[in-house]
């Protein structure tokens, strides 16, 4: 592993994270772990008791865990679906569960944030301190002064919204400026260039795939978090191919409902029903790693 | 009061909020509710004993409120300082406390959030139905996915960052399209027209005056929440008087740290410190109203 890790130029101790658990399990699936209240197993309520949020959330996500984390680069933990003060206790104890039980998977923390000055100061120490996530996600229209307290912790990692795989991200991120270049492309090419310390990496979109055409020819070899695939349409085969690094990975992959609440065969349990949809998800990427370009 | 408020078109009910705010004050001024503990005065702790963040928290925002009220059209309240359970316990006091005390005061849930699906679904259950905040702060960047589950709630308000009021904002949002107008005159128009149920407003800059001449040929009459004043370095005096409506209000100011933390003189409590900041701030918007344009 570790010859294959020194075909990589130098990087940031989070891309260098990303690429070791990609060879340590031949895999580049991840799970997002958003969990909705109403759609978690009846048999966790049964364990926690009804009603008590904070404990319902943890003890779902730790299973999840559990199930999961052996075919599993990164788990994605949005914080806007940890509302309340229940809700951020949940946010807390995965962090920490994770971080107890499995080190070498990257802890992303989601939520798309952009705030500015002492409120992104006071954001960054939330997410790289408190909750100890390794990467977060950002989005961003305010430039980089909503990127840059962030950045300047330079052993974590930026995980920038650049494409977005919803549909209406066309009309605000493919818009083309004066010189032809879409406002995605711009922002990919400044925000590398100018806003972190080799410790920003991109979102883009499965769901058009004819974005991702020479796409490595921009991002040279960083991981990119690869959006839309799966409940938004984003087509493995397609997109996959094109966004591969020398070393045939360079992608994350998450899928989130699919994997938290798959269909259950008869007498599953709940977690093995996750563990079924995570080897879905990886033997899809690995397949789709074998199709050649275009 | 009523015929003032007839002299505009038909509005959604948080717009004709403000408007009866603004007539029944005579002021254009508001607070920015976003606590930095360590920055919460001695005498608070000596209240609900030290370490009781959330208790500490909720006391200093009511004795703000209680002071700064009478001349307040609306509190901002960044969920984005209120972090871990503790600071959501205190977010929820703070909403139900001003729900209860000032219902006539416009309640903004600011953080700049941007999300899709079901996520931004969540979310916007969190705000205007957990929090019953009255406007949100949103982000542009994903387009209306991002926004309309929001504005879905015709009832309540979105507050869109269309042209923010830190230094970078230039380099990501005043880039000029193929067209020639400025990425945020794109995002201005395009969710004014089509994002919203006449329940958005925009976060416009008085960093850049000269962005706002002619301003109302794009917004009509609907108020606009002018970011930037104080410390960073927005001119009343440039701004105001090119913003104003036609009964001469149009515009939400608010403060954070200079009504939060102002100097105390010698023998005045920290309420009446505050009362004194929102006294100034009201009074140089008012000032500056008299000015003519340009």
């Amino acid at each position: 592993m570790i010859e294959r890790l020194s075909n990589y130029e130098q990087s940031s101790p989070m891309i260098t994270k990303i690429r070791q658990r990609w060879f340590e399990i031949d895999a580049m699936s991840g799970v997002g772990l958003d969990p909705v209240v109403e759609k978690i197993p009846q048999e966790v309520w049964n364990q926690v008791g009804k009603g008590n949020i904070a404990d319902g959330i943890t003890f779902f996500n730790q299973k999840i865990i559990d199930a999961t984390a052996s075919q599993t680069v990164d788990y994605k933990i949005n914080a806007n679906f940890y509302s309340g003060e229940q809700g951020r206790r949940a946010l807390k104890n995965t962090f920490d569960y994770l971080k107890k039980t499995h080190p070498e998977i990257l802890r992303v923390c989601d939520g798309k944030f952009a705030d500015v000055g002492h409120t992104a100061d006071h954001l960054a120490a939330e997410i790289f301190e408190e909750l100890d996530a390794d990467a977060v996600l950002l989005n961003p229209y305010l430039g980089s002064d909503a990127i840059k307290p962030f950045t300047k912790y330079k052993d974590k990692l930026v995980i920038l919204c650049v494409n977005t795989s919803n549909p209406s991200a066309d009309e605000t991120q493919n818009i083309p400026l004066a010189d032809g270049t879409p406002y995605w492309k711009f922002i990919l090419r400044k925000s590398l260039e100018e806003w972190g310390n080799n410790n920003i990496i991109p979102v883009l979109s499965a769901t058009h795939p004819e974005n991702l055409i020479g796409i490595r020819s921009l991002v040279g070899q960083l991981p990119i978090l690869l959006a839309g695939v799966g409940s938004q349409g984003g087509d493995l085969n397609q997109s996959v191919p094109q966004c591969l690094d020398k070393n045939g990975y360079g992608l994350m992959i998450s899928a989130s409902r699919a994997i938290l609440y798959p269909e259950r065969q008869p007498g599953e349990s709940f977690p093995d029903a996750s563990r079924r949809a995570i080897t879905d998800l990886k033997n899809n990427i690995n397949q789709a790693k074998t199709l050649s370009h275009g």
